[in-house]
Formats: structure tokens, sequence, C-alpha cells
């Protein structure tokens, strides 16, 4: 299996060692259907879910597209590294058929069956460990979801009805624009201190806990809406968002599912792209789109679709410059810095496991997430950023284990043994400047339409700034086919004259594409 | 707006007339983007969601197609009247985010905050109505979605964990063959008989009303597997087939989902169709496939997809006939003969209402959904088989009314005013011969993969035999979806020789499709 220079693996033979073998890798690297100095209909900037099925939904309905990716492997911020025959989720992982347009791909694709669960029951250690401050409680995951399900109900139920008429359809755009405003200005912070005298001292730790593991930050960096969303999504329920975003993953791995878009898009034989190809200037004349990769390299296109992340995009120079709204709501940033790091603990025992630590040492919870074929438990481990007060480097894994075995049972500490550290350092990645968004306060009333909104012929698409599942696997797939049926209504308006011959037995059909000076006929 | 000849309306000034006004009627009733004795690539059958969205995939992936459609309008067992600015769906009428073929179709074509809410509380008689017998009982919406919650997941208790392990993911198909084919043996009667001394009889006139509701005839005649799989879909809780499958419709209708889906497909220039062209004949000659439709009109493809629901395949010719398998899968129709009625009763105040009978005088259920721009109430109306013992005709609309009435609250039934029925006949629709798919016992084990599987070159979608929401528009989509794709994917192995000359600002791409004579050539 092909490397990419993504990531690092640890054990304790090996040491660390930079970059990670996956199927994300395309060989060869680059490919081209026409010249390279031609005029391509689209080019779609990063192969991440949203670029990939922009590009597909492009290339098969007969748009010639570029795709032009920075890394050296599809998938962006999600993609799986395999390593000794396990797959571990670098970083988007979990999905569900209730994510409506990535479980349209899994369907597509047929990958119905190709499942994995999260704290799959059966294991030796069948119970939640909640650390908070000094003290150590195990919870029955009854228990578990019980408390969990319990505070984050209190948090969501800003309006006496679990926000079930307020934000009424999860993926409607049309909340009360009073309420969102007067939500939006809140914080995590705001929200924990309005009802932090309903909740016992371990329940105000489970609700921290769970809300920097959903945001990546502290809680005064966190907007209130984005947990709202997440409640909304989640079907208004205590369990929903557990059961939805965090119980099931692609046992093939997202790079699979990757890899069949992308293959998909080729079969058309529509696809030109290339990888490691970062973006440095995208200049819009008005009729043609020029995009400038570093190497100094120059696309044309008449439309553009960029899916730069949002704590990227600053990184790229547009020209005309963007509008001041826009380059406002780039500053905002997403606020999600957390890591994730995928640890495997010596032994099956962890598989039903789960936990969270409220400071913690670094992480803020782990939970089981299958076996590996060496019959270790992989946990799955998030922290909040590095850079607050309660996180940690990846620099330095001394403070991981610690802070993993921190996670565990105290009377299981002394002898847990990690055998394998797996993880990529999202923060310190230009291309990512951070893992999944999370808005800051207001963000959303005052910059989600405007992150949405096209710049001339260039469009935006991301997770980012999606509806429905903003920051997830979901909102990348929406946005990403959004946005290509976007461009194709748009370029449809474009001169292009048709003309059809009808004879008997005979057809010609004549396609005289003004903009691009290309005649197609059909005999 | 243009009538279909299908379906009536009654009101006490008009009478009955038949045929309704909907937008799903589209002008001209035919077109042809090339010659009629052409080769298509694609003949698609049925222009339901199925038959649509296969359409849709095929035309925008270039695929020359001809949709023929046996009715004068889009939608199949799926579509929407307007009368008096308000819309009746007259088949197949609820959809969700949570199912996530429909609705990534409501998400690309921009219907994501577009709804009505059936139920919707607010209005005046804000209860549930359960008239068992002789008993009749007027119940809280609390104790309404509790004893339904509870009977149903007793009735799917087969394993003692509410299907989780053997039914685990919802859309999956490898559901454990052992337990499938023990349950598969059984009818809803049968699994009834096994529970009944756990149930009060109030909770069994309660069960027999919902599974009534579900398969549209005698529990005897119903497979246990079609309920169980509606629990499997509900998240395997008590609330959630209600929630997901029973709530929300669109505002604007399903035939504006079918406009929106067939314009996608028209925008392509690659769409010729033809309705009020049933089909008589397919014959299949090894390269090319000739349908035959009942004008005595031939046309020709390479690959056809049939979309002809389960209980009008018999009316069709196949050449080669089909195999015994196949033709013994037709013969086990769907069982589901059920009415829907739309009764719209004075005055707005059964907004909230919802109601069962059992047996009742010929309808099994009622409630509210939305009000009429006359401020009437619109009530949605089921009842069983008319050939059943409980059934009523649509012939005599006074049963109609006078089961209409048996479902209200007692105190109020002297009162109540019917202002308008309308309704269609699907048991008498020689396109339907029935209503939504509901399977007999041994039919899901025994014949769903065989329906699945094509006949040479002729391929089967339709929600009666789809995986996931098997029956419903969801499946109907799934199924579209995926056979357009097995279609393309099979057509791509055809001998298709591509080449391409490069020179410097000058492409030729010549591409000579020998299975078609086909010459593509772009310079």
């Amino acid at each position: 299996m092909v490397y990419s220079s993504d990531g690092f693996s640890w054990t304790p033979s090996t040491g660390r060692r930079e970059g990670l073998p996956t199927i994300g890798v395309v060989e060869p690297s680059s490919h081209s259907t026409q010249p390279e100095d031609d005029i391509h209909d689209v080019i779609v900037i990063g192969a991440g879910y949203a670029g990939l099925v922009a590009s597909r939904d492009l290339a098969t309905q007969g748009k010639t597209t570029l795709l032009l990716e920075a890394r050296d492997r599809l998938g962006g911020r999600t993609w799986h590294a395999t390593i000794d025959g396990f797959n571990y989720e670098m970083g988007g992982t979990w999905i569900h058929w209730h994510m409506p347009h990535i479980y349209h791909e899994v369907s597509l694709y047929g990958l119905h069956n190709d499942w994995i669960i999260t704290q799959n029951p059966g294991g030796k250690e069948d119970y939640f460990t909640a650390t908070t401050g000094s003290e150590q409680r195990n919870l029955s995951h009854e228990e578990e979801v019980d408390i969990c399900g319990r505070v984050f109900r209190i948090f969501s139920n800003v309006d006496g009805d679990d926000l079930r008429q307020s934000w009424k359809y999860a993926f409607g755009t049309d909340q009360s624009p009073e309420l969102m405003s007067k939500w939006d200005k809140l914080s995590c912070q705001d929200r924990l201190d309005q009802i932090r005298d309903q909740l016992t001292a371990e329940e105000v730790s489970v609700l921290e806990a769970q809300l920097m593991q959903m945001g990546g930050n502290t809680l005064d960096k966190m907007g209130l809406v984005g947990a709202l969303r997440w409640w909304a999504l989640g079907s208004h329920t205590p369990t929903g968002l557990n059961d939805i975003a965090l119980h099931t993953r692609l046992r093939s791995g997202n790079s699979e599912l990757h890899r069949r878009i992308f293959e998909h898009a080729m079969s058309t034989d529509n696809l030109s792209y290339g990888f490691s190809a970062p973006v440095q200037r995208i200049e819009d004349a008005g009729d043609i789109v020029t995009v400038t990769t570093r190497n100094g390299k120059k696309w044309k296109a008449r439309s553009v679709i960029c899916t730069v992340p949002l704590n990227v995009l600053s990184s790229v120079e547009f020209s005309p410059r963007l509008p001041a709204d826009k380059v406002a709501a780039v500053q905002q940033q997403s606020v999600n810095r957390c890591n994730k790091v995928h640890v495997d603990i010596n032994g099956p025992d962890y598989l039903s496991w789960g936990s969270l630590a409220t400071p913690g040492k670094g992480l803020i919870s782990a939970f089981g997430d299958h076996l590996t074929p060496a019959d270790d438990t992989h946990l799955v481990c998030f922290g909040p950023d590095p850079e607050s007060s309660t996180g940690i480097s990846l620099d330095n894994l001394d403070t991981v284990k610690d802070a993993v075995v921190h996670l565990l049972p105290e009377n299981k500490q002394s002898e847990a043994i990690v055998n394998r550290i797996v993880s990529h350092d999202w923060n310190k990645d230009e291309f990512a400047n951070g893992t999944w968004f999370f808005p800051p306060p207001n963000a959303t009333t005052q910059y989600l339409s405007v992150l949405q909104r096209p710049h001339g012929n260039i469009f935006f698409a991301s997770a980012d700034w999606s509806d429905g599942w903003c920051g997830w696997i979901d909102g990348a797939v929406q946005s990403g086919m959004q946005t290509a049926r976007q461009v194709i209504l748009e370029q449809g308006k474009a001169a292009v004259v048709k003309k059809k011959v009808l004879q008997k037995g005979l057809s010609i059909d004549l396609s005289i594409d003004l903009s691009k000076g290309i005649v197609r006929c059909v005999i």
C-alpha cells in the first residue's frame, strides 16, 4: 500500500514514524483528458468529500472537470490508514443511514452491509468510566446514556420545548431569526452558566466533556447554536445524536468510498486531476477563471468550485478580492482544534468500554472501537485544542500515553500497555488548520450564508458552511452535491447553441458552445 | 391545471366527478430527441419515483433514454391533486430526512423547507379516539403514543432484543438467514396469536388496527417480516416508525418533486418520453430489446428498466419468458389492497386529532392532516381490502361517509358534515392493482432477490422489491437509483472504442460505439 505523508504511527519497537499507508493515494498522481492549457468546464479545488462528490456530479453530467488537490491523497479531513490489517479513520469517521447525503453515496456504491459498530457490546470491561476532577466512577452503559442524554437535553432545551418548534426540521434553513440571533450570541459557557444550578457537580463535568468533544475547544470559544444544531440533528432526543453520529462506521473505511466516487468520475473520461497541487491564486476574469498552483502552473475553467477549508481560505489569493463580509467570515474561523488519537491497548478487554475525563490530562474521552487483528482494543481518543490550558501537543507521545492511562479505570491503570499510537496533527496541517468545523458565537447568523454565496464564477462547497450536518461528512456531501448542481444550472444559462437535424434514419446533433469554441456533433 | 383521468372527487353540490387536476400531467404528452425507430440506450417503463430517478440518472449521465408511462401523468402510485388550493396526496405521502434516498432528492432540488406536519398540534379536538368493537375511548396523544408504541414493540420483539442484533442495520441486506426464514414463515396473525396473552383487549384492537393500516389486508395474509422491516426502519424504537414515516410531507406535493426530477432529465436533451403508452410486450433479442406498446408501436433500446408494479407485471409479455422463480414471485403478489380516502370535515377542529377503529365500518384509521384554505380539516383515512369482510367499496360514498363518522368521537358524530371526498380506487386501477407493497408470508426470503434480478437486458426497479424502505417512496428512489447505476455499469462493458488525439491546441475525441453504430467526435 502506498504511503501518504500525512499522519504518524508509533509502536514500542519502531518508535515514531511519519506518514501512513492508505488506499487514498491515487497513482498516477496526475491525469489529463485534454491539453493542459485548454479551458475546463469546471475546476474543483480539493478532493475531500465535498470536492469528490462535486467532481463526480460534474463529470458524470458531461462537464470537463479538473480536480486539484493540495495533498498526496483523496479525502481531505476524512481518510483512513491501514496498518497491519486494521483501518484507522484519521479524521471524520462515523456515518449513518439517517445522514441522507452520505448514505445516498453508501447506497449507490453498494456499501450498505459494510459496517463496524463503535463500543460494540461483548467486551470484558463493559461500562463507562467518568473521571471528574479527582473523582472516578464506573457507570453502566444505561447510566451513561441516561446522564449524558439528560444533561445535553437540559443544555439544549432553551425554548422549553426541546427545540421542537424553534428548530423544527433538522435540515431546514428557516429557523426563527429572532430566536437564532438570541441564542447565537451565546457561547456554550454562557449557556452552561444559565443551567448550572440544575446540575450536580458530576453532571456539569459530564456536560463539559461532551461539549468539548463536540467543539474541540474551551466552552467560551464555542457558539451555543453549534451545539443546538447537533441536538436538532439528533431528532431532539437525548440519545439521538449518539445513535446517529457516533455509532456506525464503514468497515472498509472512508477512503474506500472516496475511491468509488473518484473512479465513477474517472469512468466518464471527463475528469482530469492533479495531486500535491496546492492552489495559490484564483483569478476570475469574468468569463474565464484562472487557478494558479504553487508551482506556478495556471489552469483555466469557466467556473471554479473551491472546497478549501474555512481555516485555510485566507491562504488563497482571490482576484477580484473577496468582499468584506466574506473576509470577515473567513477571519472568524472554526474554533475546533481538537486532537484525535488512535491508541491500541494490549488485549481485547476494552471493546465495549467508554470514558470521559474533565479536565483530563490532555484527552477528554476514549472509547473502544473494535479489535485489531492482533486482538488489541482500538481506542479512539479526543482531546481539546493543544493550545488550551487542558490540551497537549502530539509531539510528546509520553504525555499522550499518560492522558490515555488517566482515562482508564483506576485499578487497571498500572497494568495498561499501549501497543500502538496512530494520529495526524490536524492543527499543524497547513491544509486543515484544525479539525471538523465548530462555530464561534454569532457565526451561524452572521456568516453561514455569506460563506455559501458564490463570488463571481467561484463557488464554495464545504462541510464548514453546509446546512444540515454542518462540519460533518454528511454536510460535506450535501454541500458538494448542491454546489455542483448550482454550477450546472449556472452554466446552463451560458451561450450554448444546439441544433438538431432529424431525418429518416439519420440524426445529426450539433452543439456549439460559444464560450469554449467547441463543436460537438453526433451523427 | 390539467386533469388526470385518475381519481375522483365528491362534494355535496357537485356530486361525484371522475378525474382530478394535477401538476403531474406533462404537456405535450410525448417528445422525441431522436427518430422513433432509432435505438435508445435505455427504455424506462414507468414514470413513478423509481422510473423518474432512473431516467434522470441515465439522461444526465449521457444515456439516450426513452421513458414510457401507461398513465396520463407522472408519479405512478405517488401523486397529488390540487383542488381549491389544497394538495391531496393520492398515494404515497410521507417522507422524512431519515429516509436517505428520497431526502437526497429533496435536498438536490431545494425543497428542504417545504414541509407540512400531519396531526399538527394546536387543533381543538387534540386527542386520539380509539373505537374498539362497541367501545370508544378518547386518549391523550401521550397515551396514544405509549399504547401504539408498546404493542408494536411487543409484536416486533421476536428475538428478545427488539431485533437490534437480528436486523442490525435498517438498510442492510444480510439479516440472519436462519432467523429470517423462521419469522418469514409466519403471518402477522400468527405472531399476534403468540403474544395475545400479554395484551389487553384494547391493546389487541390497537395492534390489529396498526397492522391493518400497514398491510391493507387481514392479518393472516400479511407476512410478519413486512412488519418487522418497518420496526427496524423505525430505529428499533416504539415511536420511531411514526416519527419518520407518518409525520412530514412536502407542502408543494410529491408531483412538484416529480416535475423537478423530470425537468432535470429533460434539460440534458437525452430524454424522450411518451405518456398514455402502456407496455404490452418486452422482447430481448440479446443485443437489442424491443418494447411494444398497446397501440402496436415498437421501441428499441440496448437495455430496459421495467418499473411496472408487482401486481401488474403479469400483464406484460416477456420474450424470452421470465424464468419459473420470477413467475412464481409475480404470482405471489403484494397483499396490500387498502383504500386511502381524503375527507374534508367542516371546520378546523380536527387538525390535531387522530383515530382508529377495529373492526370499523370500512375505514380503520383517520387523522387530521392540515386545514384547507376553506378552513376545513383535511382527514386522511385508510381502510382495508374492499374485498375483505371489513372493507368497503369506493363506489358507494354513503358507506364511506358512515365509516368516517364511525371513527369520530361519539358526541360529535351527529353534527359532522363532510364537505369533500377525494380518492382514487387503486384496487380497480389496472396499472396498480393495489397500493403500496406489503409481502405475504415467505415472500421476503423466497422472492425479494428474485424480483431484483435482471432478465437478460431487462432490469427491474420498484419500491415493491427494494431493500430498505420496501414499499415506500424511499425504496422506489433507492431501487431506481441503484438500477440505473447497474445499467450504466453493464453498458460500460459493451464494445465502445474511444480514441483521443491530442495536439497543441487541438483535441479530437472520437468514440465509436460498435453496438449502436454511432460515431461521436469532439473537436
